[in-house]
């Protein structure tokens, strides 16, 4: 009736990454975000459910802890015949499908990561959030709406800054699946010339998935929009749209391979910003518990050369090692690893 | 006999505070502080038991830590016929009355965390403490002391600052509850003009309640007085004092409704402080481990106009956002949230 | 099967330091490191198992946690007939010995702690481990190979800075134990001038005990080498030899009392460095998981007046607090504590 359940996850793996140089290096995350939680469901009587969740994600090649330590999750949530409300630190809505290791999948040797989009980087999850899932009035559909006072750091007495909202929709039909969610944040200062305006960010996600049984097929886009509004009232844009089709094989019991291909362009203030993102990724499952995988990520930018391209999005738990790469050149990163969950 | 129990607190709440400006968010341990902690308790034969908790504090609307992760508790204890030792991270004794919410309260909307009391604020914990609880000579009367070899910060090889003792004695019998402690800390440098004479922390507090049945009564007074050595020899005073009364009213058996009316005057150097606060609260159980509950509380400031008043105490996860006031001006704030224990 | 178990030690202490000044004061760790932990094993069938382990040390005199949270331990390892491997933040093999109690200790109050050795200090864990044991080919015979990506900090596209591997053996026959381990780190920037050369940190670590039932007698020799590349390409070098003898001995079915005497000797760039460290250690155990202790070690410096002396190496929770002691002059510390394991 009520407890509280720990869980984790525990990912590691030996990868090579190449930029303009190569490292060889042990690495956490690849798979799985490295993790250990607290969560508890307590029946309030009436059909009414009490929930929380603390998550805090760690890194296992240094011991690292996130920066916010809970930083992955720290809500509270009331279930009934209303549907279900959660306050605090959790997934935005357009976060919680590129999170989603079943449909899009957010970690470093994928795209949407890769890309820095809303959903798989800037805005994965939110502070200050309140969050409204609508009950299940259709077989298969999901419903949310989301607030949040302020999406990254704190609310400010003066301004409206960082004030967010967004909206996510998914159906679910036997083998087919379809979902789209919307991200809006207001923007008072921006980071390029705090305090000279206002601006907004907004980004919407789409997927649509088939499995066929033999293979699982899944195409997806997401465009991202920020205006940034320099000091002498010269607005530019910041526009990233990444489109992308995966498709997934069972192979056997207990092997599962896939691999997708994405286009990512956009404008970043006056460059064009173009690449070309091929992910190869095999998951053998030892147990429910534990996977064997290997990742392999190709990164083609397609930039001018004085700029900076896009690469596996690895990082180190210092927060240090990124790789770079050119904007005209390629980078790629491959790795193996142990993913154990708990 | 012997096993690790894991406990917690998880907080939320959306407010308004109002100050010079006014903001809405999502906020954290308004009612209760967040947190998660591991304690445990062993029987080691002849009426001995060795004890520990550890516990952290966290924010919910950020997933923030505290700035000393285990800070809220990190103790071992031994219990016998003698009574019961604590080492370690802990409660202050003054601390410990303040925090005690079926006592007085020490959460942000409450009068001894606003005036930043020793009991509420400064000193709502020690580091390095050793407390003796006297076992229970009288039926009802608790007795305790401290010894702290450095109540904040670090002990220094070549002085005494930080060195603390407290005692605190309760008595209860039926409806009646009577409560007293007092602080002491040895300060070999002050905030103003560190290294340039000695000077001593001193607080107490004092509180009783009689429990009618229909409703409690509570009244309570704190003095803090904390001498500060300025470069030119010249001594002046940061004293404060707050006192205050509570009614609490049971209606029907899931709700509880609370109102107080405090004082607090005192002086900060040369400028007289002075407030009234008053706070209401309201507290409905949907079980024994959850609570939604409603606060609303007032601070109005009689200092001199340019001068910095009182306000409601809750901060954000990042530990900015405190909504100031003027001196001459009143601050307020409402929460409504959800406390759920486990 | 398969779960998750939370274990820990909480240890607190009051502790006398005399250095150039001496200090009383409330300290973490004096007998055991202040720990939580989760881990977990997992049978995969066909004689293989997962395992994880993630540790999180703390300071119960303050409450903080270690600069890497998870630093203690953070890893998954799998396990079979072909022996086992661990892959991330772990403990060195030549930590390993060091740090285990039974055999020689890296608490402050033991000398390879004082004396900063790579087993006790330096390298007691390395980041981006990948570790090998052996299967058991031999009764009592345990081999391990190690190599770090990067054995502190992280990995950096274009140098091979903190590559590490080493080497342990250790074999157990009845009473009499023997072992050996051997660490060697590249070196691409050394802490004096950054970026001017490469050298190698290389040391390792020998022991051999016996236990003839009224006493076991442990004796160990460990050795470490730095070379220092200075800006004028004039290189000099850090090396530390310590050598050291321990008696334990058994007074009846509770208390253990050891003492040991050990010789520091080195040369930290242009001077010779000498110390003599005698150390005397009493446990009472009260139960399984709970003992009283106290501590006793004095470390008798003989290098040049003018530089810094080695001192017992009990540090507060903030990090500050070493009591410094000059290098012809002896320094001490006492402490009586409680250490409870859960």
């Amino acid at each position: 009736q009520s407890s509280v359940t720990i869980y984790g996850v525990v990912d590691a793996s030996l990868e090579n990454i190449k930029g303009t140089d190569s490292v060889t290096r042990v690495s956490s995350d690849n798979l799985a975000t490295s993790r250990v939680g607290f969560r508890g469901i307590e029946d309030l009587g009436g059909g009414l459910k009490g929930k929380f969740t603390l998550e805090a994600g760690l890194k296992t090649d240094t011991g690292a802890q996130d920066s916010a330590f809970w930083g992955r999750s720290a809500w509270l949530g009331l279930e009934g015949g209303f549907g279900e409300v959660r306050i605090g630190r959790q997934d935005s809505l357009i976060g919680s499908i590129a999170g989603n290791t079943n449909v899009l999948g957010a970690q470093p040797y994928d795209d949407l990561k890769i890309a820095g989009t809303f959903s798989g980087d800037t805005y994965r999850r939110v502070n200050n959030g309140i969050t409204y899932f609508l009950p299940k009035f259709v077989d298969g559909l999901s419903l949310a709406a989301q607030y949040a006072t302020r999406a990254n750091g704190e609310e400010v007495a003066d301004n409206d800054d960082g004030k967010a909202w967004g909206l996510s929709a998914q159906y679910l039909a036997g083998p087919f699946a379809i979902g789209a969610a919307y991200i809006n944040v207001d923007r008072q200062t921006v980071p390029a010339t705090p305090g000279v305006g206002a601006s907004t960010d907004e980004g919407y996600l789409l997927f649509a998935s088939y499995d066929f049984g033999a293979a699982k097929l899944t195409g997806y886009y997401e465009s991202d929009d920020s205006e940034i509004v320099k000091a002498a009232n010269q607005a530019t844009y910041d526009k990233r749209n990444v489109y992308g089709i995966k498709v997934g094989v069972p192979i056997g019991a207990n092997f599962n391979l896939s691999a997708g291909v994405s286009k990512v362009d956009g404008v970043n203030f006056t460059n064009d910003r173009e690449a070309t993102i091929v992910a190869v990724k095999g998951v053998y499952t030892l147990s429910k518990r534990t996977a064997v995988y290997g990742l392999f990520t190709n990164v083609d930018n397609d930039s001018p050369a004085g700029t900076a391209g896009l690469n596996v999005a690895s990082v180190n738990g210092a927060g240090t090692g990124a790789v770079p790469v050119a904007g005209d050149k390629a980078g790629r990163g491959f790795a193996i690893g142990v993913r154990h969950s708990f």
